[in-house]
């Protein structure tokens, strides 16, 4: 693997297979896993081997792609890959575009090839929006991975930072380690190490005082649902970062792309929370694990998708983004 | 060990040793770690086999009569004491306050034997203060450990949420993980579960999503050095959560004893805060590890002491606290 991640190496269909890095085993090694069924590629969604709204979309596209290839019944192989998880509406949505042209295989094979590299287009773009907001000599903090490999390809909020990057625009990224999975220390620096941006891990719980005395000027997250008033959904733990941004005067900005807009959803209280196993956090006790949390729309910057920089109130303009994007797609 | 903790199974001053539960095996293996040199008592606080500001205070006194004991060069022996750690301002109060007799072995014993008895007993005292502030049927969320183990008996916002579990006014417990060293899932999880009381591990970012969905009644937490304008250095992520709690209503005390209010600090701005090695955290990226962060003052509903509830502007009643302290203690 070159030291540049493609995104064919996040992810990639092959005639036989769904074959993708598997990111359980990073940073310490770098394992290609290969899903040779519809419900492999469910079970590697389910265990995080491939995480990231934007990444689950195109894996479960090319879930289903493999699916036809494979001669499987294709309605049991969508409902298993609709279970995989709950929050990520992108899943749902890539489920339902990637069927837009017919179920043969060749027409399921060239769409999910096609919403893998739109999504990644929309992240260089959405970047570029996202990267005009941050200050010259800018101290990012972030949470959780965004990056290429959340989002199969460039990234969202880790998108906009190695754009600003690229624009001479960061000085430093802190980045928040993410319990219980740890995205941020295992994923995140793994990407800015590769990139050569200079970062500094910290445990989630330091980003406060981190906020306050490290001089950071802007925090961006991505999201994994975001309702149509602005309320996101993104990793546990952004809710907290967003409150103390408003405490200290500090940007708190989402990147996402459209597709991570739930035009179904008012607000975030219909967004489903993903709750995950115990063992994840602890062995001994019990043990509350949601995956993520909602961030109410008033503790939002600004939304930055592919179409440019939203703000609050959010609601009109994201109904559009939802339909806009939609009639571009089809 | 009986299931009740008691202080001397915290950590005893023997003829030959200080004897202490080793807590950085807890809670798989119930170690009793034996220093024969007031060096290796130095040793156990830098490398947290007794932490927790109290008990810190309550180790280097015995350290200081051990080393009397031994014959040691006793100025030796202070100095590498008061290096051991730099947050808790109970190290330099009972080094200074084990010597008010005398510097004979005879006096130092007694009177580190004195320190420890009179912080369980404070601890009893502010415990009641505290639990009095909770409402019937309360869900508490706390941070760290600020038990038996971390003040050598009873303990501080643990006490009191122990003192209001006698008295059936709590419900549930939500237990902050605490990251690095998991003192909330190894410890305080550990002294909930031999107490009987019904608790849950979170990581430390889901505290925000449970204070806002788990119908949490009052955040409770500790503190290892209080400027005398009430901002108050705790374990790292207290200041976070101060923020959350201001922001969903929820009352915010800090339960502490006077020992551990710092007469000389004006404000937080003068409190050291310890980095602590990146190891705890990473291995594979840098990293920045402050042990500790400053909650500032308008953040607290209540410092409570073992005179009872203070509140903003804490100054002049902190500083009075100070001074009515040690002039019960000489």
């Amino acid at each position: 693997m070159t030291r540049d991640l493609r995104p064919t190496d996040v992810i990639r269909l092959e005639p036989d297979s769904v074959r993708m890095l598997d990111q359980r085993k990073l940073p310490e090694r770098e394992v290609e896993l290969v899903c040779r069924s519809s419900a492999e590629v469910a079970t590697a969604i389910g265990e995080l081997a491939v995480r990231g709204a934007p990444a689950i979309g195109i894996a479960a596209a090319m879930g289903l792609a493999l699916a036809a290839i494979k001669g499987e019944d294709l309605a049991e192989a969508e409902a298993t890959l609709r279970r995989s998880r709950p929050t990520a509406v992108n899943l749902a949505w890539a489920i339902t575009d990637v069927k837009r042209d017919g179920l043969r295989p060749d027409e399921l094979v060239r769409n999910a090839q096609r919403i893998h590299t739109d999504e990644v287009a929309r992240c260089v773009t959405m970047s570029r929006h996202a990267a005009a907001r941050f200050p010259d000599d800018a101290v990012v903090l972030t949470h959780c991975n965004t990056g290429a490999l959340a989002t199969g390809g460039h990234g969202t909020a880790l998108g906009a930072i190695r754009t600003a990057f690229d624009l001479g625009k960061v000085r430093h990224v802190y980045v928040d380690e993410t319990r219980p999975l740890l995205q941020g220390s295992r994923l995140t620096a793994w990407e800015l190490d590769r990139a050569g941006i200079e970062h500094t891990v910290i445990v989630d719980s330091a980003a406060s005082a981190t906020i306050a005395q490290k001089g950071v000027t802007n925090v961006v997250v991505g999201a994994d649902r975001i309702a149509v008033n602005g309320d996101t959904a993104n990793k546990v733990g952004t809710y907290g970062l967003a409150v103390i941004c408003e405490r200290r005067g500090v940007p708190f900005d989402v990147v996402a792309p459209t597709t991570t807009i739930d035009g179904g959803a008012d607000t975030g209280a219909s967004i489903p929370i993903e709750e995950r196993p115990a063992e994840e956090v602890a062995l001994h006790s019990p043990v509350y694990n949601p995956a993520f949390d909602v961030t109410p729309s008033d503790l939002i910057s600004a939304i930055v998708t592919e179409l440019g920089v939203h703000q609050n109130p959010y609601a009109p303009a994201l109904a559009d983004a939802v339909l806009t994007s939609a009639s571009i797609r089809t």
